[in-house]
């Protein structure tokens, strides 16, 4: 053997939550959405001219990028796209995060942030929530190299203000300001109207949770025409065709169905709300989460022992073993006869 | 406006060639497939359960890798698959090519090699070809980072024998060697059977060309399962979920369909040595290409200028505005009938 793993890039690399395909299964560890794509996204899918997958799709992402940028109201040049707001958010911290200060985030918060700074080499500095799992503006104050964090955040569930995210930006103009809003929908303001008075925020959403899309892998980021093209460099630096041509029609049709989007997210808040009464009842406690999981912990049980219980009635939920937040659950919220099945399982068990 | 223009990757971006979508036109400048994906890949798009995009994609992609793994006789263990060919070399220039001494490759090559190494920051030394176009293999025998090169190369469509090849490997046991097969079905011998000899050696290929799938996006690496696992983690760290659900169900069918397969990349090679012998006869010159595409000058007319005359009759090929080939015309090879129009156009506008 050679000398060539030298010059290997070592890494820890990020581990997903798993994906059983068990036949009977209540799946509540990865914040899908329990409702199917809209009906349009289905229609199309049906109907697709397979023959035009010999063909390498739009690079621009034209079709996709106009369709997202007429439902926000944006000029498409605001508008980026990836694959999956992970793919978005690589090619953020690869163009943005270039600078020898640390970049900030919170400790507790997705798992992929200090993974990416970590194998881009990218200097990074956590910054502890409070008690509360709340984000406090105040630390991020000092120089850095750029902020990021989501909102709300995750695992937590927890929102932060507008004003908050405001007094970020404003002591943080000289950085890139990343709000990763992969959860807004559930319940959050976005802090998209922002991004015309900030050249220095960009705002990551997703279709893998309020659209029902995890399978199709759309995300994508918006903020001023500047940002926007050097993201764009980058990514034609990398792969120019990223998106699969059925990921740009079915994203079209699923940012579309504005009816049907609402009526989805609403039925997942209400489920929510429900969850989070039950739980309670059952002794568990919780910030209150404005995303489509919730992350809590029993007054006396230990997390693991309940993940574990679960997991044999095939009912996954999701337990990170990491500091501060090795005795929490995130559970995701499904439809209301998952959840029913979830509460029904977790009164007899715990009685 | 902030400073945070200080901190910004700029990069020369890679220009992909176009993608013109005119109604009656014939599109012979990306290397697509004239030929729809196989007959299994369209019943299972037909037939596919929209219901399932909700949910993630299987982050290690193992349908699709145990398909191509049984397709090869591989080890599942030895195939890593990506968002094309393009996400798989990326990742392998960020995984592997982490030496201070530089990468070779050829001067005149994939025209992606060269910004991958600008903007990952990774020193490279182009070799001149031959005059022939061809790889001499003693050019790659100093101290190096790594090599790589496609095979057939491109855009000349120059085949390399493999003796030249285990050459170049047996002179470079210390760096990774990439032999970039994007066009290998098309005639040439896959360097496939080395991997087992040689532990540096990774193999790439695609399906966006012999197999008709351009626009799904897949593309995989194959070589010693220690490689393929860091390889792996490095993409664990950049997106777990880079393959949609349909990338995976899709190139499931592509890849299992040998008879489609043969069939169709025949079809194409007997259509490019017609092509060859017209164009031939029209004054052109042009390497024994072994891909799916000519690349071809005219003995007295500048490239430039039958570009224009094709595009007007909305013919479209490719032209690289490169030092060493500003006089060449890459043209792929479409069905018989695309074929015999371009050959009727150039014999009436050249006469």
């Amino acid at each position: 053997m050679g000398n060539w793993e030298d010059y290997v890039r070592k890494v820890e690399p990020y581990v997903p939550g798993e994906q059983p395909d068990a036949a009977r299964m209540i799946k509540l560890n990865t914040n899908e959405n329990p409702y199917p794509p809209a009906p349009g996204v289905l229609r199309v899918l049906r109907e697709y001219d397979g023959n035009r997958l010999r063909l390498y799709p739009a690079p621009d992402c034209k079709p996709l990028v106009e369709a997202i940028a007429e439902y926000y109201g944006l000029k498409p040049e605001q508008v980026f796209t990836g694959v999956g707001s992970d793919d978005v958010l690589a090619m953020i911290f690869l163009t943005f995060f270039n600078a020898k200060q640390p970049v900030f985030f919170p400790d507790i918060t997705y798992s992929f942030y200090d993974v990416w700074a970590g194998m881009l080499r990218i200097p990074y500095e956590t910054k502890a929530l409070d008690e509360d799992f709340r984000i406090r503006p105040e630390d991020y104050y000092g120089e850095n190299g750029g902020v990021i964090f989501p909102n709300p955040n995750a695992p937590t569930g927890i929102l932060m203000e507008l004003s908050a995210i405001r007094d970020i930006l404003d002591h943080n103009r000289d950085v890139i300001v990343v709000v990763d809003e992969a959860y807004i929908d559930f319940g959050g303001e976005s802090a998209l109207p922002l991004i015309d008075e900030y050249d220095n925020l960009l705002v990551v959403q997703t279709f893998s949770k309020s659209r029902s899309m995890a399978g199709m892998r759309i995300g994508y980021a918006m903020g001023n025409e500047r940002l926007i093209r050097y993201l764009n460099d980058v990514k034609y630096s990398f792969n120019s065709y990223t998106m699969t041509q059925l990921s740009l029609a079915l994203g079209v049709e699923a940012v579309r169905d504005r009816a049907y989007f609402e009526e989805t997210r609403q039925k997942i808040i209400a489920t929510r709300e429900w969850t989070k009464g039950e739980l309670r009842g059952l002794g568990f406690t919780f910030g209150d989460s404005m995303s489509n999981f919730i992350f809590a912990r029993h007054e006396s049980v230990p997390a693991e022992e309940i993940f574990a219980a679960l997991r044999e009635q095939n009912i996954y939920v999701r337990h990170f073993n990491s500091e501060r937040i090795r005795n929490y659950l995130r559970i995701s919220i499904g439809t209301p006869e998952e959840m029913e099945a979830l509460i029904r399982f977790l009164r007899g068990w715990l009685a």
